[in-house]
């Protein structure tokens, strides 16, 4: 198979560890978590001056395998349209992070990791982690690469949501960031997707209070989940595009058997999601995104105040699990603190997958973003009389 | 508990049986199904002339009881509010009839049923029923009642469908009809939450392949198909104004237990369901839904060809479970085949319940809908020059 001219080509995940005991990680809830393993894959060179480094964000089922085709699998990563030489993020010009998250199932630290007081998988006892945490967790990997602070900070949907949490945590380690696809908070219907495909999750027996590791998983509690999840990922417009009212040429053994096409992809999309996802993880990642918020109890001008980074948000037209009002109540935000920010709302048919697959106009969108502030010089070399924030002063 | 002024009163749910066999009822399968029990209430006297009866059609966990207080649970119907001494349907004026659907668990035959031939429960042995089914059921019951045409058909959601198929089935038995939130076909986004609800219940082992009359039935699955469905029935707008994200007083013992409102609501409205509701028959109902198509391979022109009924559609603005532009289509049908048809499209954030809830306006558009009908004259006597279609000549 040949690799494409734009590919950044083969590549590797790497593994970080760090807070081995007796120095946990403090998480948001006042727990303890250690030691942490990251996940992680790095794309171009880190320049001189270390001002050419991006970090980007994976969304609820993603991975740190964003771009390039993996050593092993040989897959292409799940962000590989916008990160290579040439695309949105140049890796001829930019030294590109992309990050798992803690509390996942792709190499980080989650509940499926060996809990080192009892040796066991943790479980339920795995803590509960924040959109915090997993930034926290971030911003050691960065230490650990010698990046004091960032071109940008990007991704869609969770991915946006972290990309958020740098500019209220770490504000003086961005220069900019493009949260994609999110919001500051989820809305109640927003938790309530969530809740209906963890509620799945736990009414499947084989989940046994989250403790499966030693026999079969709850595969079809995650499978509900995931299919709930796709229907909110695509619109009406793009499943009346791709499968209309058509049938399967086969229909299964049983009565209920899925028969229209769009019930034998949710279906595929089911099975084959719980060969590559842990079902605790999905309990922990949605609870996490669930429980954002950066608004809290501050007013609109509060929550960016003090943010010297530039921003462009952007949000897709047909996305209706984020809709486009949660992505101009970030740019409002953004002016109320007299933050720099840009808004773009992208005509798609495509949902909140939207941020996956519209790569040319995000391409477009992003690549100028980035060239501009690049340029702009307002580099590390500056930052030094800036205060570096440290974690956990949010 | 006194009972309202403007109520019917205490009423009682009567049932109808036929198709004994070897009369059969033939269903759109080709199988067979008999004996037929239909449960239904009737509200108000029929007229000498019998031109002022009314079939209400219920949507999918509807049942036979729409108004006044059932006389053993002393609950009030569910269109109570538009149906009763000058309400919308004024039983002052009106004989209106509400009858359960075949394939459900109210008291008419369904999978909980006996079946004839082993003396056991039906379970997956029930015959795959459609939307014309339960129609050509309900003309039975109209032919037992000594109905010969209807004054309007109405119902909303599934209610709406049979209101539509009475207009392509039986145009000469109905002088007017009212499809309310619903639509000519489901499309594949409509199709794939009904789906996740079923995988949800096929998933729970208590199943058992539709064989649990004897032991627990699949309950924590009914719970997850229900929960999807509440999160379609109500609008971002409704939810975010009922919950906001404030958190429960009291969480459940499991770290992944409800804590925000939304959520307690949601598992609230799952475990009240499966008192009251057999899984078994949401396989079915929601299947005779998803294929329902008064479409077809006909031309627009086609679909209402012929019919003389007046036609009031009624959709809402918050609900994107079967959005306007469903009902927009029902409109063009009829105004292709010159059929008189009046649309209105109410504002409300109720979403899909709103044709439950805004039962102000619809009583506005309604009441006079069937006052205009009704003195129009064009009353049962006229139809006696008319053929009367037998069942099955759709």
């Amino acid at each position: 198979m040949g690799i494409p001219d734009d590919s950044i080509g083969i590549v590797e995940t790497k593994y970080f560890t760090f807070a081995a005991p007796p120095h946990e990680m403090v998480l948001e809830s006042g727990e303890r978590l250690g030691p942490i393993t990251l996940a992680y894959e790095t794309y171009g060179q880190l320049d001189k001056d270390k001002s050419n480094a991006i970090l980007v964000a994976h969304a609820l089922s993603g991975d740190a395998h964003a771009a390039g085709l993996h050593h092993e699998e040989k897959t292409p990563g799940w962000w590989d349209s916008m990160i290579g030489p040439g695309k949105a993020m140049d890796t001829d010009k930019y030294f590109v992070v992309a990050s798992n998250v803690i509390g996942g199932c792709k190499g980080s630290t989650g509940p499926a990791s060996t809990n080192p007081k009892t040796g066991r998988p943790y479980g339920q006892d795995f803590p509960i982690v924040s959109i915090k945490d997993m930034v926290d967790a971030q911003v050691q990997l960065l230490d650990h690469l010698g990046i004091e602070r960032l071109l940008t900070v990007t991704g869609g949907s969770m991915g946006g949501m972290q990309a958020l949490q740098w500019m209220v945590s770490y504000p003086e380690r961005i220069r900019s960031a493009i949260p994609i696809s999110t919001a500051l908070k989820h809305t109640p219907q927003q938790i309530a997707f969530d809740e209906v495909g963890r509620q799945a999750i736990m009414a499947d027996p084989n989940w046994s209070e989250g403790n499966y590791y030693d026999h079969s998983p709850p595969a079809k509690g995650l499978a509900v989940a995931r299919m709930v999840g796709h229907i909110t990922y695509m619109s009406e417009a793009s499943m009346a595009e791709k499968f209309g009212r058509k049938m399967k040429e086969s229909k299964g053994p049983m009565k209920f058997s899925p028969d229209f096409e769009v019930e034998g992809y949710l279906e595929y999309r089911g099975e084959n999601f719980v060969k590559r996802f842990d079902a605790n993880s999905y309990l922990y990642i949605t609870k996490a995104m669930d429980y954002f918020d950066v608004v809290g109890r501050k007013t609109p001008a509060e929550i960016f105040k003090g943010l010297k980074a530039k921003v462009l948000v952007i949000a897709f037209k047909s996305d209706w699990l984020y809709p486009a009002h949660q992505s101009q109540e970030i740019v409002k935000a953004c002016k109320w603190a007299g933050v720099e920010a840009t808004y773009c709302e992208v005509h798609s048919t495509y949902g909140h997958d939207a941020f996956l697959l519209e790569s040319g106009e995000e391409t477009r969108l992003i690549k100028h973003f980035l060239s501009s502030v690049h340029a702009s010089g307002d580099g590390p070399g500056k930052a030094a009389s800036h205060e570096i924030r440290l974690p956990g002063n949010r």
